[in-house]
Order: C-alpha cells, then structure tokens, then sequence
C-alpha cells in the first residue's frame, strides 16, 4: 500500500532514507535547507516543497531528520513549520538525535493540535542508511508505531519499540554512552599494551574471543591499531550526542562518571581541530597525555 | 608423549586445569599451602609433594598458579621454593594474575639459575578451567611457549603466544582494562535508561546488535537486570587486578583515566563489603550515587 509520505531533512543520513521509502513504492514530499540537497530527491522522484508546513500539508507521515534539538524544534513549530500545514490524525516522525525531554515536549504539544509523534532515532551510520540497515529505536504509542512500522521497514532492519515517548531517544543516548565508554576502554588497554613494549595487534588478537570481545574491540580496535581515523562516526556529532546525554543526566539528577570523563576526551579532540575524526581518535588524547610508545 | 609436569596452587581455579593436565595422560607432582587442597589432588592421581622446591625436583614443566604477585615471588624464590630445587634446563609456567614487570624480573632471576620462564594468565573462570576452554595468554620466548604448547592444550582454547616475556600479563592487564570500563559502560547506560523511565530490558535488546553489542552487555547486563550478582569474576579479584593495571600504569607514567575510574567503583565496592559478588555490581554503587529510578 502507497502511503503519502514527508521528509524533512534529506542530509548523508536522510537522502538515502527518503531513496529507500521511494523505493519502498511511497511517495514522498520533501523540504530541505540546501536547494541542491532537495534537488537531488526531486531528481530521485520526490516532490520538492518549500516548506515543512507544506511538506506535512501533502502527507499522512512525515519524517523528520536535522542535527540537534532547536532544529527539530523550529522545524516543527517555527514559521512555515509543520504543525502549521499537518491535518489532524497525521504523523510526525522523528529520527534525528536529540533530547528526550524536549522529545517528550513536542509530543505533548503535537498532541494539542491532534498530530500524532514517535521518536525513532537510528544507528548504523550512512551504510547503515544506504543499505536499508539501520537499528531504528521507537518511542511512543504502540499503535502509532504499527501505523508506521512498513515505512521503518523500507529504513531499516534492527526496529525495536522501546516505549513510551521520548524512549526511544532515551535508547538511542545510552547507545552513544556505550559506544563511547567502550571505545575509552579500547583505548586505553591498547595505549596501555603500546607502552608494556607488547604488540597491540596480538593483544587485540588474544582479547576478541572471551569477555573483552565487542563490536567496538573488533571495528574501533582496528582503527586503532591501523592509526586511521576515517569515519565511520565523527567526534563532532559524538560530542554533540555525548552533550544531549550529560544535559540529560544533569535534569534527571543521574550520575555518569564514566560518560562524563568520555565527554572530556570528545571536548579534547574538538579543541585539537579532530572534529571529522572518528571517534576512535580518543586515543590520540590517552596518547597526548603519556606519549605513544614503542609499536 | 607423558610429560613429568609439577602444580603449585591447585585453588578453584588450579585444581580443575590440574585434573585437566593428568586426564591429558602426565604425571604429576604438586604443592598446595592446605592439606585438603592437596589431598583432593592426590586422590585423582597426583603425587603430594612437602614444598614447590620438592615438586620442581621431580618436574621438567611447572606450573604455578596463585593469588598476588607476593605469593608467586614467595613459590619461585621463598625457603623451599621451586628454585631450590629444579633443574637447568626445566621450565616455569606462571598462571596467576601479578604485576607485568615483577614478571619480568623473576623470568631474568630463573635465567640465572637456567630456569626457563613462561607467563600464561587465563581468562574463563571456573567454568571455561573445568571444561578446559581457558584463554591462555602467553609472554616467553617462542621455543619454550612451543614446548609447553601441548600442556596447555589440556587446559584451554584460545591459546595466543603475544610476545616476550611480561606480554601475557600484559594482555591479562589489558583484559581486565577493559572488561572493567565495558562493565562501568553498560551499568551507567542501563542506569541512565531506568532513570528515564524506560525498560532497561528493552533498551539492552535495542542495543545488542549494533555497536554497543559486546559479551559484556549480554552476560553483566542480563546480571544488572536481573538484580543477580552471583559471580561470574568477584570484586575482590577484579580490584586485585585493577590494583596490578594502575600499579603497572604508575610505574610506566601512563594515564589511563578511565581504568582509575572503575576501580574507584570496585574500592567502593570493598568498602561497602560487596566483595563476593559479581563484578557487574559496579552498577550498585551508580544506583547508591543517584538512586534506581523505576523499572
């Protein structure tokens, strides 16, 4: 069944999210910041807009991915915004990462106007996105998810209802915590096997089978040992993502020492101009800080 | 091809990789501080010896395997120990958890006597020294690792020789490093979802597929979830080890900020006489910080 669809925000991520819906037999209508970007969809078959209001006009489910939360905020409720030209009993999806709080937020407004939200952050990155691969965490109602769920399908493979609104943010930053803690480990237990005077490859080697084996060991591990830091995932949307967390952590009153001291090395690399680094460069902190050693 | 090998230490962990070397068709001489200890081993076919120096007179490979760095400094070079009584030419297999470079000194200490040295600390547990899948991590010249390979055999799985000797303490070390700071890792991030009223089971399935999956999430994190800290790896080992890495890290002049972290949690857990439990009960003293949250 075609179903009539939105996207707002056709960036690395989203382009090839909105390709993979259109692929998926639905139509779609899209709005983005940069001509070329909406350019490049319409050419694809989407319809361009020139605003998310009437993006949303022209939908049933619209989809949503910026960068941070005053993006998806002006996106939904600024001028032209989408609660101005969605119709009641619509859908506002929204995959971008952001804060759970304010997710709950624009729900709760979204409501007064009678539009229906889920949040549905993704990971995966953009072979993630291009292969129709992505792990999508989902907040909200359940039969709002189920509406939607065939259109997570076209996205993606890994698609788990977490809860309530604002869950799925909430799974998708404990992702960013564990992604970043376990590369920290990485780091420092090579770091620490560079300056032992033993090889960092064999030490990987003899770890990966029992309980320090991980996807971050394998994959960041790697980088580590090959000292190439092509992303993958950027420092500068880590931080940024590490920043939702520790504002969150700082409303609810949780404390993440470990999260935290991350934050710090991601804060590091920015200041080093390492921002389009992988994230795995937290170990040209560790290696800043006490030298590299013998290899 | 019988081998006359010797056993100091036959503990939780030592008696069963023992019983696993006389099932695999050697002779066996052994030293253990209790009589019941050795009694047990001698009752499947061990020959009791009087001290370490008694069991390196009858043994061409020995293999010692105890708690602290002092203790083994004690079995090779105390009164009676192994260096009073073996013969140039035989060969010490130290599987304990010590410090990296006391290893090294006491390999050089047995080269002057013609003592070969091996360091070969294991990861597993109980269960993997039972069912002889022990990882067994190598430092020692390549010809002896050759030699005792076939010993080795009878006792695990994953076998890595990584380099000279130290390296398989080093790896150990580097083990602990980060099966430590995953550990911390996955109890903030479950922390953090229960804090946020979501479903930490259900954020943990949303996560094990993607780059947050690790061994550790499956096993500690079903443990944090389960409430059920049964070790597992007790606190009271894993603050011995980490006691080793940050020993180790003072010595080098390597900041390993994340590793002193965790070890905080486990000295808190000392303190909080939680020594026995399992070590994913680093997520206790996150929950006495800043409280559970709902479940």
């Amino acid at each position: 069944m075609s179903i009539n669809t939105g996207f707002i925000g056709p960036g690395i991520m989203g382009y090839p999210m909105a390709i993979n819906l259109i692929k998926g037999g639905h139509s779609l209508h899209a709005f983005a910041r940069r001509a070329e970007a909406l350019q490049r969809l319409t050419a694809a078959g989407a319809t361009g807009c020139a605003s998310p209001a009437e993006v949303a006009a022209h939908a049933d489910i619209i989809f949503t991915i910026v960068s941070d939360t005053p993006d998806v905020e002006a996106v939904l409720f600024g001028e032209h915004g989408v609660v101005h030209g969605a119709r009641p009993g619509s859908v506002v999806v929204d995959m971008s990462t952001i804060s759970p709080t304010a997710t709950k937020t624009f729900a709760a407004r979204l409501a007064t106007h009678g539009i229906e939200m889920l949040d549905a952050p993704v990971s995966g990155g953009e072979t993630g996105a291009i292969n129709a691969t992505l792990s999508i965490m989902v907040g909200g109602k359940p039969e709002v998810f189920e509406r939607v769920k065939p259109l997570f399908e076209c996205m993606g493979k890994n698609i788990v209802h977490v809860g309530d609104s604002g869950a799925g943010q909430v799974a998708k930053a404990c992702n960013q915590i564990v992604v970043a803690v376990t590369i920290e480990a990485v780091a420092e237990a090579l770091t620490f096997a560079r300056r032992n005077g033993a090889d960092p490859a064999k030490v990987r080697a003899a770890l990966m089978g029992g309980f320090a084996g991980s996807k971050i060991m394998e994959v960041h591990g790697q980088r580590i040992l090959d000292n190439d830091f092509k992303p993958g995932f950027k420092v500068g949307l880590h931080q940024k993502d590490m920043r939702i967390v520790m504002e969150t952590a700082h409303q609810l009153g949780v404390a993440l020492p470990a999260a935290a001291l991350v934050t710090q090395h991601l804060n590091a690399l920015m200041g080093s101009g390492d921002a389009d680094l992988d994230s795995a460069a937290v170990v040209k902190v560790l290696e800043r800080m006490s030298g590299k050693g013998n290899d």
